[in-house]
């Protein structure tokens, strides 16, 4: 088109997952918490919502910095504040990737990374995941400027250990960007790498097990080097006073996400177990969802449209390696159980 | 800096306002709005705020389209939304702009386009605005991409008119994106020309007429073909719950801010005749600032200095052309009473 760059005018933008407007549907495609977010973050959000919101907020989110570096064990400066992780990895490649680099990531994983490296005008590197979703050998040589790395991986909820991470880090000529935007939910983490790591970013949300998807707050934890250049790439004021002071109380408040996080592994734990006896295969997860692959003769797509019809939401992905899958996100344990009973009605019916 | 782009490692970032931490300073100096936003875009913010805010936000903002498409007489897909005004200018710069094309805007004006223009690596042709601010003759034949014009300018206040921007678009080979971040102030804005301009888009904000700079909402309306190629380029989720909740119910509430901005325009007649009287030379404002030129034989560091120990905080450039203005933001008038009062005082006192 005319006046566009070539490069976007031949783009299809990213596709983010249904929002049905009727309230009646159980909603396990987008990988939304099924929990509130914590009543002091509540408070803080609305209290930031007074007549103080005329005014500009701290450009660097200054609260939030402090009292995650407390929580965190980091220190403020190894922190920078975004609207939404996604707006930390655009940042992210704006600083590190000339049009025309390599930018390296895996596949399958967060469908996003390849949009922005094609947004940017950056050459995609992608690395297809071993059967196991181990780490893939070819990724640890390909030159890129930057690394994407989902870990938990979307959408296998798979993870890869951080020893194993901080392997690939030391080995990589550019940066290695660790995407732990589900690590709530997962058994370890990468944040003691940074220290070691002078080429690694760590990107968090808010999205997910703080249940603040609609807030758009997210950070990353980098040496304050790669902080400082990636200050100069966000936008001046990119976090609300809402966001802030909502994010501020959220991370504060760890007995609250415990609880949460809690509930859901144990639901994750019914919704394999019980997707496995229907004769689903669930890849090991460390999220709050579960890549399943559709039972033998059955066809993945029919089951998801026919759950849609159940008024159950959950996510088909129409891609290789994908098509015979669906991802579920981890509900309550009613809606839940409403899936496996439904399913298995599906299943039982069409005796396929 | 290894790891990052020459052209980030070599930038200098984009410098915000002072905020102090004491709030008995009078704050004249980033064009905030004095009074508060709609009571009805404080319930619909606070609204949003409560468990629903779990789940992500419509990506395109749809409420606030249909509602600002019936309020400004266009309709939804000629209104894109993003995280503040700047968000916006961004998606511009990434949508039109390859590494290394030209991108033009005026001198002096908002800095942010010349960072912005450098975080892409986009080349800064920069036409210095005659002394009455009117249109540069050398701003029609840049062969720019991209052409960054603020109407009403900022730091100047000064208006030019929609016939001639409507020539200037009409003339260029590129996108012409006017940034009417202060239009709710000024005499006429360039919305008409949408529909005759297919290379012409246009910026708003809720920072500034509408109170609501803690909240981070703007917007831009521009032909569909140039709405759904910058689509492409913004965040997945660039609108927040609350965001798109609040700038709604206030675009909705025209009574308030005509009500709102009919006052600063009444004391920003008071603040031009006070400062005139003083011995400033004011450019004629379109805006809820007004710049103002010291008095000869006085020094505007040296006024803003001493404004600062007397608690006043107004902005001051240390730029070309800019070096003996102070940039003073229209407050209430006891703000501006207030500052018309200490300067005399300084000015009497210095003898200057």
């Amino acid at each position: 088109m005319r006046y566009v760059r070539d490069n976007i005018a031949c783009l299809e933008g990213y596709t983010p997952g249904f929002q049905p407007k009727e309230a009646d549907f159980i909603k396990l495609n987008t990988n939304e918490n099924p929990y509130p977010p914590s009543p002091l973050s509540i408070k803080a959000m609305k209290a930031a919502c007074e007549e103080s919101i005329r005014k500009y907020p701290p450009p660097l989110a200054d609260d939030f910095r402090d009292a995650a570096s407390t929580v965190l064990h980091v220190k403020p400066e190894e922190i920078i504040c975004g609207f939404g992780s996604d707006d930390i990895l655009t940042i992210a490649v704006r600083t590190f990737c000339d049009q025309g680099d390599p930018v390296a990531f895996t596949y399958p994983s967060y469908s996003l990374y390849e949009i922005l490296a094609g947004i940017q005008g950056a050459q995609s590197l992608i690395v297809d995941f071993p059967e196991d979703f181990s780490l893939p050998e070819e990724l640890k040589d390909t030159g890129a400027k930057l690394t994407l790395l989902a870990n938990p991986n979307a959408p296998s909820g798979t993870l890869i250990k951080p020893s194993t991470i901080k392997t690939l880090a030391a080995g990589l000529a550019g940066i290695l960007l660790v995407d732990e935007a589900y690590v709530d939910f997962a058994s370890d983490n990468c944040l003691r790498l940074i220290r070691e790591c002078d080429n690694l970013v760590i990107t968090r949300t808010f999205s997910k097990a703080y249940s603040l998807a609609g807030l758009r707050f997210g950070f990353a934890i980098a040496n304050p080097h790669l902080v400082n250049e990636m200050m100069k790439v966000k936008d001046s004021y990119n976090v609300s006073a809402p966001g802030m002071a909502g994010a501020k109380a959220a991370i504060e408040d760890q007995k609250w996400l415990k609880k949460n996080v809690d509930q859901i592994i144990n639901t994750r734990k019914t919704l394999s177990a019980g997707l496995e006896s229907l004769g689903f295969h669930c890849q090991p997860s460390e999220t709050n969802f579960v890549l399943a692959e559709a039972p033998e003769n059955t066809v993945a797509k029919e089951l998801y449209q026919r759950l849609f019809e159940n008024k159950i939401l959950v996510r088909y992905f129409n891609m290789p390696r994908l098509d015979h899958c669906l991802r579920i996100t981890v509900g309550t344990d009613k809606q839940i159980a409403r899936l496996l009973a439904v399913l298995k009605e599906i299943l039982n019916e069409e005796e396929m």
